[in-house]
């Protein structure tokens, strides 16, 4: 008897190999086992093709166990599991509470770039499983091997000789890391593709972008559409190497972050700031934003991977020509050099690495991450503490100082004689400083605190990242070790795969330390600047007791 | 019938003119009518003269009205008069409740100059009316004319055309100033004693000290006497116009302020530091109390007349011989040009003031000591809490967010290698300057904030001092627009009251534009190179992030 399921929600198909299912509809399963939480089946016009197995409830007449019990989950348990892994259960807890709150990640898009969806809007399609919405289904283009139909994996499966991972959603799994190793990755990969990984000082590494450049992001303005209907916020981009201005909104930036994570496995894509649905057009959320923008393209062009990357080209320079920003568009989106095949375009320094060695230093950065991330918590929550202490007590008291000493010359105005005259000025005045000083106080924090505090943010959207790319490395690790026979090919996988986690996180430690060195620069020279200028105030009122002595 | 009275407490004489009597004595009364406090009788052993009115109990077998109605205060009530003449019952309050707060006077001394009291002690033997202690009494020697006996002083009355103040206890009598106007002052003057009232630019003043000079007071050493048994602290005045270190007790300080107290009716004595009773070797409170003593003495050098008068001379230059510091004691004390006849010795300048001028520069310095005391409170209490805020808030914020960098340098120290290591380092030292300038800052206040408040202090204690200083004067005022004739001799007496009140007056206005001048300047100096230090410490910690760039 063939396994039939009821669609629970409308899906649309948007791949190829994807089949549009309608709410109520019944379908004809041709396996009942998932596959990265897709099913296989034909629908009632009788296209055949996947599903999204969330979508759908698998009518069991007199069944009730079967595929729910062999360690996969439920459509309704699936809505809940955790869309990102993590090094155990309460690991992940600080990570994800961390890192998580600030920065936003989505996955997938679609062709709506013309639609009426703003920034306020969900920036992709995949709907989210709360209330009567459809709960979230895995990104086709991140399967492995997405264009091979099931039946091919499966029988690229019977062919390894290292067992699978019963778990189809850990990150190795998703990742593709795992089809790369078990060999399952299979693409072209053009000489341009290619991503290499050298032998530096301290460790593999990647290789340096021969032709770096930096991009500026203008201040945003304010556009609008329909006579008026509609309004969005634009941002010039200026890259060096182009030197010609591209115009791009917040959704562009989203959809550029959904296909990096999906390309790249093991790389941390820095996360964008944060979404805001209410007061998007108000200053302080506009330039919060910019400069949010800034860090991240900051990291975008300092990335010798992501900065080179197609995608990141084509939206650094494609300009405002309709038809050639969705070619780039719709070549990226099937892009297949993403997941399990990115795995394909790395070159390897000659001499692997030392298994035991890159066990400890991930060991090692495992450690350091969840170090960084609980310590970037205290000081986030410190100096943003100390920021408004100086907006409000310290302001405050000093502004009391201020007000009181013009008290006393308010008094002392009282007496009117010659001698007296220019006293009560300079104490009015020094109450005026102190005043000033209040203010500077309450002013401060923007230049110094905040920007430590966006930097920790930022980073701790990179911290949120490694669980997972460590997931894939330690992964492939553990099935090498796990190999009963030595194969090379498998030892050969895991080392690409182990020299582009080392290279990932090499570059990480530069640009922390690149970013810090200058940001706490930043901060002193701030500092510096500010009790300069309230000496230089002081200073100045100083001189003013002297007038008439 | 000869009317009698029982004698409540023991009273011993100590000055010519009074006798002695003791506890249940009975003693006879010329007179039943007090004269400033005092009543005239014979006691037991045939002794007459004067004893303090509230020492003795007025025997009335079956009279129970009499001179306690005549406005008069009973021996009782007169314990609860308050010492101080006030412009208002509702305008003294703050000025009490301020001034009075931190500063103490005490009237009146005695001979035991070396037995075991110390600074702890009650500095006077006038006797305070709490339990079974006897009342308090005036001080005889600020009595006006009070070598001449009370039958005297009525026939004294009788000639005079204007009538006396009804109340025995207001300022204006009390200090002599009634007495003085009356014309019932008299004692030999030699030029020595002359104080003369010159005009200067802005109205009367005190003619210059032609010999100024000031007076440093050193650390002071604890001192022990009989065997160890009682110990006190010494102070090493050396006076610059000598260039010789004599060495004072707090109780030498507080029997020289009485002395001047009554001395000098018109003059504002500076107020000593506090007193305190537990904790005086404290350090602390040995700091605080030089620095008090240092500011009394900087006030009663730059006071043209009170630096030059004898008792305060004999105080600053009179050696370890203790016969000629009881001489000069003795003489102090014996001094006849106290009270009404301290108005003798005053030359005025050749023409009279104009009395409706005179009249509206006091009110405008009532007006301005009212708002000064207002206002020093409200600086007080905000310095008070800024320095409060800088020890604990300040310093509290400026540790956490140094101590957050290191705990950041910790994280970062987890990751060791050569290009993160100066990084590390450097946010490290960052950690520790912020908690120095949390600790410069909770240090600050006692630079730059405590000595404001002291002179305050200072201050507050001289506005205390002015409404009875105005009282008199207002009071010769009032008697002479009252005067039915235009007595020359009258109005000459008041303009010697005028001249002497508005030159005192000149003196504070110069002292205080001089003082707080001087303090200002010394607070902003003292701020600078606060936030200099600051600075400086930042630019250090600056450089240890170009260490290994």
């Amino acid at each position: 008897m063939a396994l039939r399921a009821r669609v629970l929600y409308d899906f649309h198909s948007e791949n190829p190999g994807e089949i549009s299912i309608a709410e109520n509809e019944l379908v004809t399963l041709f396996n009942e086992e998932e596959l990265e939480g897709w099913l296989e089946g034909e629908n009632s016009r009788g296209e055949a093709g996947l599903f999204p197995a969330s979508y759908v409830e698998i009518i069991r007449d007199h069944i009730t166990s079967g595929a729910n019990d062999n360690g996969f989950s439920s459509p309704k348990a699936k809505a809940l599991t955790p869309t990102h892994a993590s090094y155990t259960s309460t690991e992940v807890h600080s990570q994800r509470g961390s890192g998580g709150g600030s920065y936003h990640t989505s996955q997938g898009s679609d062709d709506d770039w013309d639609d009426d969806w703003d920034d306020s809007s969900p920036a992709t399609n995949a709907p989210h499983g709360l209330g009567s919405n459809p709960p979230p289904y895995p990104v086709m283009s991140s399967l492995p091997g997405r264009r091979e139909s099931a039946q091919q994996q499966h029988q690229a499966k019977s062919s390894a000789t290292v067992g699978r991972n019963l778990n189809r959603f850990s990150t190795f799994v998703k990742s593709g890391g795992e089809a790369f190793l078990l060999g399952e990755a299979s693409a072209f990969v053009k000489d341009g593709d290619r991503i290499c990984v050298v032998m530096g000082k301290h460790g593999p590494e990647w290789q340096e972008d021969p032709y770096p450049f930096t991009c500026t992001i203008d201040d945003p303005t304010k556009q609008t559409k329909f006579k008026g209907m509609k309004s969005y916020m634009s941002y010039g981009l200026t890259p060096t190497h182009t030197n010609v201005q591209v115009n791009r909104r917040y959704k562009h930036f989203d959809w550029l972050y959904a296909r990096l994570v999906e390309r790249f496995p093991v790389i941390s894509v820095p996360h964008l700031p944060e979404k805001q649905a209410t007061g998007r057009f108000e200053e302080d959320f506009i330039s919060k934003r910019r400069k949010g923008l800034i860090w991240w393209m900051n990291h975008m062009t300092s990335h010798p991977v992501l900065a080179r990357c197609n995608v990141f080209q084509h939206f650094l320079t494609c300009g405002a020509d309709e038809k050639a920003w969705k070619q780039g568009k719709r070549k990226a989106e099937r892009d297949e050099l993403v997941g399990a095949n990115f795995f394909l375009t790395i070159c390897t320094p000659a001499v692997p690495l030392d298994l035991q060695e890159v066990e400890s230093k991930i060991e090692g950065f495992k450690t350091f991450t969840k170090r960084m991330d609980e310590n970037s918590v205290v000081v986030n929550t410190t100096i943003n503490e100390f920021a408004r202490k100086q907006a409000a007590g310290f302001k405050k008291e000093y502004q009391k100082v201020g007000q009181s000493f013009k008290l006393l010359a308010q008094a002392f105005e009282l007496d009117q004689q010659a001698y007296s005259v220019g006293l009560n000025k300079a104490i009015a005045e020094t109450g005026e400083a102190y005043e000033a000083i209040g203010e500077y106080f309450a002013e401060q924090p923007r230049q110094d605190l905040d920007p430590i505090s966006d930097l920790l943010d930022l980073y701790r959207g990179h911290l949120a990242n490694f669980p997972d790319i460590i997931h894939v490395q330690k992964g492939a690790l553990t099935k090498v070790k796990d190999c009963p026979k030595q194969e090379g090919d498998l030892h050969d996988r895991c080392n690409i795969i182990s020299c582009a986690t080392l290279a990932e996180i090499q570059h990480f430690h530069r640009t922390r330390v690149r970013d810090f060195r200058s940001q706490m620069q930043h901060h002193l020279r701030q500092q510096i600047s500010f009790f300069q200028k309230i000496t230089a105030k002081l200073e100045d009122v100083l001189r003013r007791y002297d007038d008439d002595q």
